[in-house]
């Protein structure tokens, strides 16, 4: 490569250096900010914001990114790069500055309506905005482009390259066989939970089981922290400072060590980074889908078996000696995988999760292309829950009120969680066939042996950065293009052994 | 004011907005961030700091400050603004790029070289560097500029307008004063300091004792937070966001409760800060020894009072039950108020702190103006420390290589210390001329009463910002200009009753 990709990329150190920052002050507001803080911290967010884009869309960016790609291919990374930064710059330049400053304006101002409305059980305060919001959307697909339907260039925001003709029949095949699924476990005996219900568990002592957990999967304290907040999230600077935080509830011990197990994950992901590509687009995790394949590897797919269960009972004991008293590893694991379908998406199940976000991406692709009426929203969504979970919420705060992410404009973002979870069962299954040739995974996990399945994946995927992208990422590491056979097929196992029954 | 000066103070709130954000990732730096994140860090923050460098250097900067200069003088926050701009952008446009350079190269090498011959007790470690940096802060103060002294560049550097004609006479006060008290000091019986080191001072209620005394004092915990680091600090973003640090030693809980108070002080000040004035550079705290005026005025004046240990007394009870025994009111101002000459400039007591630091300012003169050769330093410090504290280090870690600052080379800087207890001594003085019409602060203090005294700082001194220079603000809420009598007259008076002496 040349002078022109050697410039290039000396531009992106910069707006790299400042994306890190803007993942320190994001992770402080979040976690350590006085409450008194928050305008000025706006403020300073804007101008970090503002300076990263100007760097982005300046003239000559463009100028010497198609300089660069004039200089030829270069090695796999210098093309990864040069894909990638090609399509930060054509995102971000191919908005009109106007409509960025109008979608801006609008996020703000239907954030502040939704959550009046879902606190209101007024879907009517949040209807106008929510219709303009999609209006917005519309547009933004117009500004960005796509082949066949405009959904498809917001699913690329999030996802790059995913549409609707790929997504349809992941989608389809789940549904195909989870609704039956979930059905038959709806008529089977529910696992015994009085023994959580029956305790208080202490904050603090959560808070060691979590920290000492994480630390045996991996995660490196040295280069990352654990902290607590609101709303759980991964975050930070760079691959050397990683913070990922949880939150507590002392009534039950499973949102905060599975809340930990997850972020735990993502944790993992960004501290294993291919660090010869630090301050490269190349070096970053590849999109939300992968990113979520490893939080949910390590949440359920690790930390939901019966070995890991097995395993984790001594720490458990440890920390809540009398809690514990009397309770198994296979109570624990039956307990820590109760199936059982649910109005709240951010409170499901493994196995019923994915029908919450199926039904999310058939009505936002609905809504974007036309095909559904604002006015028709509440009646469908009720309709799709009742039809594919079999429950109908009485009200809109727990029906289509519950999540933010449209009052914030983001269309096209949900399906990158089913991504993740059936992303995690492709990458399990092709490293159980490198790994698995003496015992199991399972025999290795039920000694705390993680290392073997945590070097597998910071091979095949965090060490490959996004120097490809995430579909050719997961067929490289699989030898299969994204499926969802894997996940039905580990999903229906389990489910069969857990309640006993042939689904 | 007209457009330039609109224009300038627009640019004014960029810089001051990437100040904010250095604050918040130097806390963090200190506070929170992993260990192996440093290198990425410095990264970050010499990102930031370049950027402002450039923001404040630019050649349009200059344009726009001489224009906004033409429009005329404006009221006197704008006079204000225009008179710290001019100063910033000189100081920062007077030294060439390469001079930056070189000097920033050289402190990263000296701070390491320092830190070597401080561990290793081997000043000859130090002695090429140190003698380098001396001829680095010449060439400093000939690109600054001067009227009688060298050394006058630097403290100016520190303290807007400070010079060698100023702190002279000062410290010649001071010393005249200070060395017999303290000698006489030296015939006296020490207080019982028994109660303090029989027993163990648990870090969590040190904590707690620290907290609720600085929020009692006016601290705002919903605009700032505490925390713990290796080094106590007062720092953060903004009026909005302080955040001030202690340390911990459970041998002795003075360290943490009176550093608390100490960056406490700072706190308030920043706290006090004039919010119509966000953003601006009148907006700021007027220097580093108006700043320490603030933090010794709530360390010392109030928080080594007799009043105020007797109302602090139920509070150590409440957290130490047991240790404080038997311990009166009278017992603990006696313990807080030990004087005794010591060698550690840090660990100095109230009396014989300025010594520590007129033997500094003795030497920096004279090793800039040349009149101290390096290779006599060592034995020059020692004589001096023998000829006005009556002590002699045994070895160089605790004597002339005790301090960072000149590894960091910053000459000028050690003054500001001792101008913070002259002011403080001046403010409360006038404090108590404008607030003891019916009672004594010593009785308000003694029912907890601090909002009288700190509401008189926040208008005399808070309010006030930077608008006019420290100098000239002592001089508006004290009527008085800078001198050390004040503070003289205070000690005195102190020891004369702690020690029952007649000095």
């Amino acid at each position: 490569m040349g002078d022109a990709y050697a410039a290039l990329m000396s531009r992106m150190k910069e707006i790299e250096t400042v994306g890190q920052i803007q993942g320190l002050l994001g992770w402080d507001q979040e976690v350590m900010m006085p409450p008194k803080a928050a305008p000025l911290r706006a403020e300073q967010l804007a101008w970090l914001s503002r300076t990263s884009h100007s760097m982005m869309v300046e003239t000559s960016m463009g100028d010497v990114l198609a300089a660069a790609e004039s200089e030829g291919a270069g090695d796999e990374v210098a093309a990864g790069n040069l894909r990638l930064i090609r399509d930060a710059y054509d995102k971000a330049t191919k908005k009109p500055a106007d409509f960025v400053e109008r979608f801006a304006r609008h996020k703000s101002k239907s954030i502040v309506s939704w959550a009046e409305a879902r606190e209101k059980n007024d879907f009517s305060i949040f209807r106008d905005d929510l219709a303009e919001m999609i209006e917005l959307n519309r547009e933004l697909a117009e500004y960005l482009g796509y082949d066949d339907n405009p959904y498809d260039a917001l699913l690329d925001i999030y996802e790059s390259g995913l549409c609707v003709a790929q997504v349809d029949p992941l989608f389809a095949g789940l549904r195909e066989a989870l609704v039956p699924l979930i059905a038959a476990v709806g008529n089977c005996e529910s696992p015994d939970m009085s023994w959580i219900n029956s305790h208080t568990w202490n904050e603090e002592d959560q808070a060691q089981l979590s920290h000492g957990i994480s630390e045996s999967i991996g995660f490196d304290f040295d280069a990352g922290r654990r902290d607590k907040s609101t709303h759980p999230f991964c975050g930070g600077a760079n691959p050397d400072d990683v913070r990922w935080t949880t939150r507590y509830d002392e009534a039950e011990p499973f949102g905060s060590l599975y809340g930990s197990l997850h972020e735990t994950g993502h944790g993992l992901y960004e501290q294993g980074r291919p660090r010869h590509l630090d301050f490269q687009p190349a070096g970053h995790a590849d999109g939300l889908g992968v990113h979520e394949s490893q939080s949910r590897l390590w949440e359920n797919q690790v930390g939901r078996s019966l070995a890991f269960s097995e395993w984790a009972l001594p720490h458990w004991n440890k920390h809540f000696p009398e809690n514990m008293n009397g309770v198994t590893g296979e109570m624990l694991w039956r307990s820590v995988n109760l199936v059982e379908p649910s109005l709240i998406r951010v409170e499901a199940d493994e196995a019923t999760y994915n029908l919450h976000i199926m039904i999310r991406y058939e009505i936002e692709k609905q809504l974007i292309n036309g095909d559904l009426a604002i006015d028709d929203l509440p009646d469908a969504w009720d309709d799709m829950y009742e039809q594919y979970l079999g429950i109908r919420s009485s009200n809109h705060t727990q029906g289509v009120l519950q999540d933010i992410h449209w009052s914030m404009g983001a269309f096209g973002y949900f399906p990158t969680y089913t991504l993740g979870n059936l992303y995690s069962a492709q990458l399990l299954l092709a490293a159980r066939h490198d790994l698995e040739s003496t015992e199991s995974l399972e025999e290795m996990w039920s000694r705390g042996e993680f290392t073997p399945l945590l070097e597998w994946m910071r091979s095949r995927v965090h060490a490959r950065g996004s120097i490809i992208s995430p579909s050719d990422l997961i067929e490289e590491a699989t030898g299969t293009s994204p499926s969802p056979q894997p996940f039905i097929d580990y999903l229906r196992a389990k489910i069969e052994r857990l309640y006993g029954i042939k689904a």
